[in-house]
């Protein structure tokens, strides 16, 4: 089996982070590409760098259409492009947002999406309806660390995301919590124990689901929402006459 | 790993395929037990027959958490129970029902359950609801014929999971189908390829994805939808007393 | 009119309590039989509570149903296996949540239940989506006190109930309370003066409604949701042919 | 106990008609009073005949509320004015269409309406919302005549009732009807018959129901939605301040 | 362009403040014409004020259609009567409380309504499901003080509407708050540059939308919900009849 | 007043065609600029074709902000980049999709979108979601030609649009129509006659209606949904102090 794992953003860093994080998790017969985008912005913040980075992202796809692969991972906790993605692909294609709110949704009554920063709420909370997902959405609540503070005070990071966790789970009713960015990484299993309740570190849950998707034979449909768009089928006729 | 299977009825042929099914498919290091629930209906088609199953459905949930089982999987098309079993159990449970549904909500715009006749339709409307996918859904269909027709006459059966599959696609607008019965089990294959669609064998997603969650470290949180009833966390403080 | 109330938890004493409230409120041409379910836990706490005691809910359903009764009510606020009883019963069966949240709905803008403890509350705000009336219901909130306690300290249980009571009026807009649990009962009328909203005794409603469902010949449709189980009918057939 | 059963057209026929019917199935220790609203339209079949209708109605509600009824009934299938007539009376107000909606929900998994014309059907689906009962509504269906026609054709009337139901059942998965006119009162038997279903005759179920209410001592919250409203609190006072 | 504004309550300061308003931002080539509704409260603070106000709009709606206007706003933050307004009208009609709502809806993620008292709260939560627009409104909040009141203290009512918008924005996730009653007219500029975001005064905005609709020709379907009702219909054959 | 319409493919006949409609309808003060995206596909058919036009478009709404437009339109039928537009924007963003759509819910109980064909139903359909309104919507319809046939074949185009048109009105509710593509454009005038409802050219309407915001000083809110990106933050403060 081999998965392409695509960071829609240019950071090395984090892209050197994910792959580290997801070798040790990754099935054993398993091949695991983790690359990046070039040439787009360091770090995904806003609906304008989504838009930036899509065209990247849309390439990579391609590429792992052409060699081989079995299925792509968007490893960015907004999911950009997705749809379009699927649309261009005929292997599986996942995003670690939608596949952790689903795996949250039958985990607990309710979950809460943790975000780095208050602006970011809204978009998260239309997320939960981009996915159809808005009634098993209890919150989406902010962090108020940016990423390289999370980097460079890991320890108040670590009570931070205890803190606001905690309100989630005593003032939303959330008894899944998703660590909505890579700055959250790594925290998982310590809010887990001290809440009593689960918590999703999403690139790790979004390798295994997909590993098992894979195996089960199951991708998106081809038909419809996922179509192949006509401007790409007609290239392809296309190239097939002039190949004659 | 260690999972068991349980099929909620007391037929030992379906057992038996369940387990020829799931053995072909699970993970090389995994220890798998299929199981059935004994002095039971032999089928479940009704909320009655589900009622009927569900208290041994618990004691074999007990065993699994007694013997060591990292999961535990209902393998009936309604999930009988399904609530009660996480109450009681520290180690995953999960649903086929619910598991394929979100799987299915992932992989096209919306999806349709086959389910064996007319009246159970309203039924797998209110499983709709009962996870919260409403608007994932687009439909529920009834096959018309009965598990021993589907047994007896294989040609006819595919036959007629295609004509329903098709209905659904063209005038419901599923992009995913859920062959929401044992007795469709075999045909996914086939309608994913006539159609363009995907569609989704429950049992077998199902336990991939349930591997999936156990690798990852995820489980049901047992913070208060799926808490600990307080009738074993009194008779738990009981027996810790008596045995001192 | 001869209406069955069916206590399904074992406990006399609750039983006792509700025959004695309905006693006083029961139409005058009206013979109330009030029974409980035997060999079950003596409360209902949990879903695992639930499963165990439905299979006898179930049997005295069909006693009620043998015996020329024009109605069974579930009396625990639950509704445990309604859906069950109404497959298997030619007579109405009500239960006490469902029609309490009807009558809640009609009577204020949106209606909050008060439950006993904090991990009920999913398992309410879950009942309101079952009857579809999500839309009706401001919040369920604990009350924070066991039956136990309820009973031995009726001052603190009534300052309670007014407390949280409160709380769902002024914080999430109730204008309707919904008594959720036998230790309540006897403080709607107290509630309703002091908060000039409206309370309601799920009890004593449900039986009310329920005569006047029995004198309008108004019973659950037997076609599609509630229909009765092939299992059953089946039997119905084989005794029917033994008999010629 | 006292109840006024308004009639909020000005037809004469059509309020003896309700009273006979009516008259045959209230309580034995009841006084009913069946009335109209003068100098109104003769039947209400817009928005525009509503608004007409409700001030008249008004004065009937005040009237109810003077002369020491226990409750007050609107007897046309919108419920026209309910919210206004809650708001100045102390005593309980039902409407035929919210009340016979939520019993509808309560017998059977979906329920239809049979309107009068195509017209009105996107009324009644906006009713199903009023009410917030849209998630048990399967459709609102016209019967394509008018009062006028089934009168002088009492056979036609039953044939195309009984047509459109069973549309209702077998297209829409309807399992309740609600007969939302007054010219087809008293085909209710006939229809639960022959096709298994519920069937619901609004103004009789609601007389009960009141009836009920009235008996549990239920009305609808005076805090809120239904507050009083402050033009008349404002009267209120002042004719106080005159008397002294 | 001809527009009409109907203020529905009798308010003659009222009508004047409004026409001193919208003649400020009236498009060069409009007449407009700013009345009121005669012999009805001087102000809307409840369902009963609306329903005494609504005959009385319908006829200024039939004036405006004889008089060869081109379209018709009510004026009053509930839209009394809009579906009668629009069935007996051939000419537009919008409402300020629906334009400035879908207005609201498209300008941020979510929108809250400030209105005058608490007990109107529940009405405009009502709103916005009549309008089905409720997964745009995050709440109504009451800013406490009498159309009286923030005449006569205008700092304090600047200072009041300040307060209860920023609750709205912090606590409720408003982006957008729309000033929902005439009190507070001339407030919003100050909360748009104060807190960040979109402040929405209904009249001035509906009176722009309103020339827009004209303008592009747009106006309300006569098929269906506010097709023209049958008793003007016939009234309009006899009419004819009559005539020849 | 300055708008800016941006054509979010490089199709300079369909740019001409709009600025040719515009020009006819827009206000006389008002300075209208019909602009493209260059180096992209000539049409959009797909989310792919969407990601690859958006970055073009952010482009023309920073040169629309720095050359003093008071707002800029976004003329595709899916208002690709949207919410990103908005977020770079400090002038009013509008979409000819969003709306015609918050039109389209105003103008009658439901609306049906006309699409190019089958494959864009559920994209459709998600967008009705996007704009949270999902409950005005009542189908979206294929019209099974392609922009080149409607071109080339107007008759036939016309004969249609009517037919599809007319199941959206006979078998969805459809009271108003959207002529979702631009090779419909044109059409509006006779579907509303021919069958009584309203149907809305986007463009048209949507400049009416940015104008009319204009006016009005309304603008989206830029806290939260739409608040400057960080990236553009931080390059501001560069800029500023570099500038120093």
């Amino acid at each position: 089996m081999k998965i392409m794992v695509i960071n829609p953003n240019s950071s090395i860093a984090m892209t050197e982070h994910i792959a580290h994080v997801l070798n040790k998790i990754k099935g054993c017969d398993m091949e695991l590409t983790v690359t990046h985008t070039p040439d787009v912005p360091p770090a995904i913040e806003s609906a304008y760098d989504e838009a930036l980075c899509v065209p990247g992202v849309l390439k990579l796809i391609e590429k792992a259409n052409r060699e081989g692969y079995d299925a792509a991972i968007l490893a960015c906790f907004s999911d950009p492009g997705l749809e379009a993605c699927r649309e261009i692909s005929n292997i599986l294609v996942t995003g670690i947002e939608e596949t952790s709110m689903h795996v949250a949704a039958m985990m607990g009554a309710k979950f809460s999406i943790l975000t780095m920063n208050q602006e970011r709420v809204p978009a998260k909370v239309r997320e939960g309806r981009r996915f159809k997902l808005e009634h098993s959405m209890a919150s989406a609540r902010p962090l108020g660390m940016s990423v390289a503070e999370t980097d460079s005070e890991p320890e108040r990071a670590r009570e931070q995301i205890m803190r606001v966790a905690r309100q989630a789970v005593e003032c939303d009713g959330a008894e899944v919590i998703i660590l909505g960015c890579a700055g959250m990484a790594g925290y998982a299993e310590g809010i887990s124990e001290e809440l009593g309740i689960t918590c999703i570190d999403p690139t790790s849950v979004t390798l295994k689901i997909t590993e098992a998707l894979v195996a089960a034979g199951v991708k998106h449909a081809k038909r419809g929402f996922f179509a192949t768009p006509p401007s790409i089928r007609r290239a392809a006729v296309t190239t097939k006459k002039a190949a004659k």
